[in-house]
């Protein structure tokens, strides 16, 4: 019997044990609290800080594999279970190349793939420097442990370079020119030991304060963007030798460019579409790049399909009965993760919709959204 | 937090589970031992003796609501735990009129429902006297705990008659007139307590030594017989006020007529195309049915489908590598039960396919069964 075990018991653990339990591949979730979403799916779990020890051990010693649902997990702490003889995907040094913002861009740079221009920053004067680089406006982003916007900090004119760093004081910075996109791109790349590697269809991407809030497959873009999108992604898990699945969001520019924007080293929102909308899941191709199987179809099901995210609108309990009304709108998959509290902005699940175009799939999936009573 | 609790820990157990789990729904497992695949998918189960009362209780006490995975728990048992003020779904009631093929043969003529001829026998001479009905050669079967052929024993001729009631000495039995089919046909029918109802697609079912082999969807038939079968799939569930999902399996004879077979108080075999085969699957509409929540659509995704079960073909484990091959056939979606020993002829998974038709898709299922290295 295969056993995979997984850092944290997020959404993302959690339909990563669903899509291997239809393989009968057992999961090991290693969350920090009693209440993640992964533990209701699955018998086998540990729950405790990722450091402790003896945790650790057991955890390395009882599971084929390891892998991760967060480029957060410390990289010393993956590399203790490489140290174990478990193998651990994505690697602790594709994630030492990626958990840095900076070291991540630079590591694209050197690869050849092409992104908006930044610099590393420390005092005032070097996001001055920056910006007559650049121009303004420009992002701020700690290169560390930010996700979904948290981290981030807009800088439109000097006078906003000290109350930035005084926000971010203590972390390590870096700017980043702001593009001018046409539209947020992401690819999911699978990609195996043995160098073999899928990319799903390029898809829209369409952010809500700075959280995945609408995917679109495909993208409404020429055929030579989705070739430069396809390209670029897989470009970027090749530099990286990543290994498992990965998210890399691309921004289009005028006259068709692509740039390099970001890489998670794991499943990502915007490939939850897949569930529904691919042959083979994110989830299932990540199981099956880990465990060195044979990569699955990344074929679109239907000619379109749109996925919706659910945000959390307050903060308290999730409502019993949120599913009464939403349930009635035809044709929609509806995810709930099973997260005990709902805060604003904290996601709780997602619709996906197939269909015959975008705009029809989206549509139904905003009517249901509006429908659940989260 | 909604808890259903399943009576069983077979595959059907384990893909309600999954599909209860994606809508937050938690599932609790009553199983008889510790080893079945539905309780790799959930950390809620229970071990022991379903007359055991206390545990009994407990089950019944823990869960909004009960269903079962097979017919064959007493309806004692289900009286029990309705007796606890936990509804059961399917209710004692209706499981009470199908457990018995004689009882429900009769229901279901008794609803103007059209069947093969049949008729209760106890001894030789009630066999004969069938004989000169219906005419050789006659089915007969036992009356309870039948499925997968066993309890069924063909009746050429006179001549066959002591031996079969020597082989089913102790139990009630019946025999049935054989009926020349042209296609088996089965419909999912999924009802809910308020009486809504939706009927999936109509689909041949292929036996292989009385096991379910091969489903195709839809089944190659005019669209009246079409209407007939879906018609009598309502009809039958309605006769027996089901609530839940049910399968009904069917004969198409010559002129395009279709008789009544049989029908099971749960999600079937030739249900499992559903999971990728259609927008809602069996397992969730039974979860939305018992649970009251409103059904969902029942369309195909693709023009067809068509589902081929892992049948196993030695005594043993399972071969851990059994994956490696057949995940190279593209286009198909494995499933593995998990069950720890193979059987001839046991249900070890099934694999289905999506295709513009029915005979190419079969084509691709049967090649990837054909790599399975189980």
């Amino acid at each position: 019997m295969t056993k995979i075990g997984i850092f944290g018991g997020g959404q993302l653990a959690k339909m990563t044990a669903q899509a291997a339990s239809v393989l009968n591949i057992e999961t090991l979730i290693f969350a920090n609290e009693a209440n993640e979403p992964a533990l209701k799916v699955t018998p086998h779990h540990l729950i405790g800080a990722w450091d402790d020890e003896d945790l650790l051990k057991q955890f390395a010693e009882s599971v084929d594999v390891v892998t991760l649902e967060s480029e957060f997990v410390p990289v010393d702490i993956l590399q203790k279970v490489e140290s174990y003889g478990t193998p651990v995907y994505a690697s602790s040094e594709t994630v030492e190349q990626v958990r840095d913002k900076l070291v991540q861009k630079r590591r694209m740079q050197q690869a050849g793939i092409d992104g908006p221009r930044f610099k590393k920053v420390m005092v005032g004067s070097d996001v001055l420097e920056a910006s007559t680089e650049f121009g303004f406006p420009l992002m701020m982003k700690t290169r560390t442990l930010g996700y979904d916007g948290y981290g981030n900090q807009l800088i439109r004119r000097a006078h906003d370079i000290e109350p930035a760093l005084q926000k971010f004081e203590g972390r390590e910075l870096m700017v980043e020119e702001m593009v001018n996109f046409v539209r947020e791109l992401a690819v999911i790349v699978a990609r195996s030991a043995d160098g073999s590697v899928r990319a799903y269809p390029v898809v829209e991407t369409i952010q809500k304060n700075n959280v995945c809030h609408i995917v679109r497959c495909p993208a409404a873009i020429e055929e030579d963007v989705a070739r430069l999108a396809n390209d670029m992604a897989i470009q970027a898990v090749e530099a990286i030798d990543g290994v498992g699945v990965f998210g890399v969001e691309m921004f289009e520019v005028a006259d068709g460019q692509v740039l390099f924007n970001e890489i998670a080293p794991r499943p990502h929102n915007s490939g939850h579409y897949t569930i529904e909308g691919t042959i083979t899941s994110q989830f299932e191709n990540h199981v099956r790049a880990i465990l060195g199987l044979p990569l699955g179809d990344v074929a679109q099901i239907a000619p379109a399909t749109a996925m919706i995210n659910i945000l959390g609108e307050r903060e308290g309990e999730p409502n019993p009965d949120a599913l009464n009304d939403v349930l009635r709108v035809g044709g929609t998959h509806v995810h709930l993760y099973g997260k005990d509290q709902v805060r604003p902005g904290r996601k709780m699940g997602h619709i996906t919709v197939l269909g015959y175009n975008t705009d029809g799939a989206e549509k139904v999936a905003r009517l249901a959204l509006s429908k659940l009573n989260l």
